[in-house]
């Protein structure tokens, strides 16, 4: 080993030097005592809940109607006590950004309690969102002849594990969650390619195929029975700024689709305003600026390309 | 720690609910004593191949060829008796959902035999299939002017990545094992964004360069010295029916490509009687429905494109 | 267990022929004593610099101004160590690879000392990086008005992910580091779809949103705040070959980009002579192989959409 020891020895100063760029250059350090929520902690919260919602496939093998309620009864217990931990860190987080409080001060709401009751409040709709997710698993089987059966679908389609994800996401964020929706979809976004915003409402019945490059905004209303290729956008066209320049973030920029409407592979369709009408068909490639009626199919015209030879 | 207690005790009745649904809603839970494959152990055993087909990249270092038999051998001996148990899972939870058995029955053939069958059979092609990848390996090298050396492509491109697990599943594939395959091939995709049914059939020196969003579909053929860039979609143009409306799961639905083709990134190749021609070239962001003969090149007409100043 | 003994008798020869393919097909297997850099270090490295370049968000929780010191001030030492040990591998493997020299020859230059001096200049540069990484910060909220603040942009957003791994493999790239560079950029793309060479130039207030199916070539050259969404290839045109009929692997192949350029969803740039003027907006899926000048607006002409109604 030919450790140079005066180069080693500039080591506390290049150390300070960075130190000091945190009080210099602000917004990309997070130093205090009031502690974030864990971007791990939520991913391993994703992971249990999937265990309930789909049990037997992912981690606890041999479970059997005479000792699963063991099982769900304890991954509830912990989620529920790891749920009130991260919602009350992202609410506080959030507070405390919206009106510059520091950590400790008195007149602070109470968080945890705040976080309990909405954690509570998400884990009761698991029943429910279980009778969705059976639709969507449904409507991959139906829409996709490759599929064996519906186990080959939850063990391996990336657009179920996008679809279960948002559905959690979803969830919180309608009960006014901060940041958690979001880790939550970039996680799935990170292992699928699909990146679907938490604030997206979507029916049951969805079923995105193959699904790498799929975007869906944060304002997109698809209704039920809706089926996207790989590569889809549904997108915004334009942001609207306010009188001092800057972004208005509450628009809806994103369209509406409507029920029983398949759009095809690396198809574009943007804007707030655009409809895309039930029962509608959007061909591969498409780029779509405007609403469309109900039963109507679109295609690339007879596509404009040139044949020659090679030489 | 602001727990509330009567919040707190609704879990038990949350934990019924919840259980409750596993009854009412089949299809997305697997409750019994016959175990499904494990997702982590198919990854586990497509580590170990891996490690065994590119020796001194990957997990041990300092592989001579003093020791690497002792390395190779210890990994052979394990991976069979894994392949063995996950393989006589896969193809036992087959017979029983296409008979409706139960785990215990005693007219159920032998799995576990069956699969050391056919874990046997498929190590035996480990060989053979360092020769293909070997092929592939320098097709990149040949194909992509940014590949520095060989260790490069092994080490860094997604495309030999995808192609390597592909090979792994489709044999597996060919040996009749359902679903591993898939569990492979989405454990691929979610890695490289590169989505190849591992029913495909692919010749050597196949590459694909940077990768994301590539769909080669279930029935494609591709035949070797075939060169694909990111986003190309070889997919099916529409679904057979039968007569009582259910998809036709069986009939040849992706193209066709013929050896020394090349096709650029985006473009969109679709329908089972498609052919693409040997050494024809299909440019980027092309969509095309229909056969080409050898030695064509098929480019956008000159694009549509509008130009105008900014105000 | 029914295993079958004769069966598994077969695995010693399978391991012979196995160890046999390593003598006969060279170059994708590394057997010797001159160890490889290894991929999951070089993972490690590239977190704890995230540890050091955004503090607060990714693994230590609870740090503050006065505390933060011991925990980077660790950082950088381990660090030291490890991308020494690192850099000299690549840096060794590279000589060896080009000169054809065995790993314990004589006349091999200092490779860890090589390392060491290399790894020092490198972490030099982390203030400065920390400087361009906050306007990239700033122009993702600038850019999305689906962004909550900038903690969601640092947690969240793949297209940061992105460009801070390029900001690291980029310098370790012009301080001449072999594989390493590819190495991170390959662990970026996996997880966010988004494939930067580290050959690429890029200024600051760099963003790109989504960023599934981004790709962008080794010697592109990108101006400050630019804009890309996904699906954006910057691309090579076709390479050059030289009199041998091999790849030419020095000349510029992919396209300039100066300032304030946005380019929207799934737009193609092709060709080492293309530039895009300052100012100049390529609009979603527009195929572009020429330059423009700047404050140029470039769109699909009306799209040649065929609309019919459903029968």
């Amino acid at each position: 080993m030919a450790t140079d020891i005066r180069l080693k020895e500039r080591l506390p100063d290049l150390t300070d030097r960075i130190v000091d760029s945190y009080q210099e250059c602000c917004g990309i350090h997070h130093l205090g005592h009031c502690p974030l929520p864990s971007f791990d902690a939520v991913v391993g919260i994703a992971q249990d809940l999937k265990e309930i919602l789909y049990p037997g496939y992912q981690k606890r093998q041999n479970l059997h109607m005479g000792n699963v309620v063991y099982h769900v009864g304890d991954l509830v217990d912990s989620l529920h006590d790891r749920l009130t931990q991260q919602l009350a860190r992202a609410l506080r987080h959030d507070f405390r950004r919206r009106h510059g409080k520091e950590c400790g001060e008195n007149e602070l709401p109470d968080f945890e309690a705040l976080g309990q009751e909405k954690a509570v409040s998400f884990l009761d709709t698991i029943p429910q969102m279980r009778r969705t997710l059976a639709l969507d698993v449904q409507a991959a089987f139906d829409g996709d002849p490759a599929a064996g059966d519906l186990d080959e679908i939850i063990f391996c389609y990336p657009g179920l594990e996008a679809i279960t994800i948002h559905r959690i996401g979803h969830e919180l964020h309608q009960l006014g969650i901060p940041l958690i929706p979001r880790m939550l979809s970039e996680w799935a976004h990170s292992r699928t390619g699909i990146d679907i915003h938490p604030g997206a409402t979507i029916g049951h019945s969805f079923f995105i195929d193959h699904g790498t490059g799929v975007v869906i905004g944060a304002t997109c209303e698809i209704a039920e029975h809706v089926k996207l290729y790989q590569g889809v956008t549904l997108g915004a066209r334009s942001f609207a700024k306010d009188e001092s320049g800057n972004l208005v973030r509450t628009t809806k920029r994103h369209p509406t689709i409507e029920s029983h409407v398949v759009i095809y592979a690396n198809a574009t369709v943007l804007g707030g305003d655009t409809i895309i009408g039930s029962h509608s068909t959007i061909g591969a490639s498409v780029s779509l600026y405007e609403s469309v009626p109900p039963h109507t199919i679109v295609m690339l015209e007879k596509p404009s390309l040139r044949f020659r030879q090679a030489s």
